[in-house]
């Protein structure tokens, strides 16, 4: 099977990374060559704004917050994403174009139509598969408080996390066929199962 | 006279510091508040990116060097400009937009349209008079060597300068009201004089 590009959405605390795991093992079990990556801050230039983008003494308006993201975006498709792909090597991306989305139209409230126009002029790949890792925002801050010290995003009130997790559910229901829900609010070895079962549905032998 | 916004164009080595002096002189005899500020680097965030963007070892797209040239120009905008202009300062401003069509549209040759696009999405103010500091690539080269060690733009080839001119040149007759063409092949006093007397006719009394 020819290497496909697959993304992992969700808010602050979603499970994003504890199935990071499971995904690994599926694809090494269907011994397909593959890279774990993530955005902000995969490629050189990424590192450098990652930790400007997630330092909470950083002060810049939702606009800059997108360009920046776009910028790592694109370097980081550039530098990583197509060269791995045209090398048959699957991508598997903590975060990609929803976040932005989500987090600077639903979260910060920019107009999304302007994200979504300046996202058209950089000509990206569109993932062949995202997973939505949902649950109630409530759960998943407290996760994500258990893992230490917030950064600028995981700072932010419950209900900015709250149009977040609004605007990754308008998505799923605008691209049902790429985006996946997957239900983290369950138990992780059940969260684990419905991973595995979207991957052995959207990628049958 | 409410305060103005005024940006210097050119090509490295065209001239533009060498007569903020100028300026300042004659915002001083108007009695103006005013303020020096340039792109990249002016903000906070701005210092960062301008490091990155001038380092000769970045190796980054033209598109990715567009947003971050954005980005870096919306936080001066908000940070800077648009609070000065609203004292009642008058900003002074070493590149603004016209560079970003004449570096990544002329000299990298990204779509001009689409950075025309990319800006309106932006809502950036337009100077009130622009001073195109306009002189042959090669000499206005030569010069910038003179100055010690190149950045990563000024590392350029002859070619990707002439296009930098050419842009600007297509702009100035694009926006005649608002560029206006400094000759800075001239000799020293005599570029001054040139920007003196377009500041008189522009700001009159």
């Amino acid at each position: 099977m020819k290497a496909k590009f697959i993304s992992l959405e969700g808010i602050e605390g979603s499970g994003k990374s504890s199935n990071i795991g499971a995904i690994n093992s599926f694809m090494e079990l269907r011994k397909f060559n593959f890279i774990n990556t993530r955005e902000p801050g995969a490629s050189l230039l990424g590192k450098k704004l990652r930790e400007i983008l997630l330092n909470v003494d950083t002060k810049i308006s939702p606009e800059v917050e997108m360009l920046l993201m776009l910028a790592d975006r694109k370097d980081h498709v550039e530098t990583i994403i197509k060269p791995s792909l045209l090398d048959d090597i699957w991508v598997i991306s903590d975060r990609y174009m929803d976040s932005t989305i989500a987090y600077q139209g639903g979260g910060r409230e920019i107009d999304i139509e302007k994200i979504i126009a300046n996202s058209k002029l950089l000509n990206l790949p569109e993932p062949s598969l995202t997973l939505l890792f949902d649950l109630p925002v409530i759960t998943a801050l407290n996760r994500a408080k258990l893992r230490g010290r917030l950064d600028r995003f995981e700072k932010e009130p419950l209900d900015f996390h709250q149009r977040i997790r609004d605007a990754y559910l308008d998505l799923s229901r605008q691209f049902p066929k790429r985006i996946k829900i997957i239900d983290s609010s369950k138990a992780p070895e059940e969260v684990k199962a419905q991973v595995l079962a979207v991957l052995n549905d959207e990628f049958k032998v």
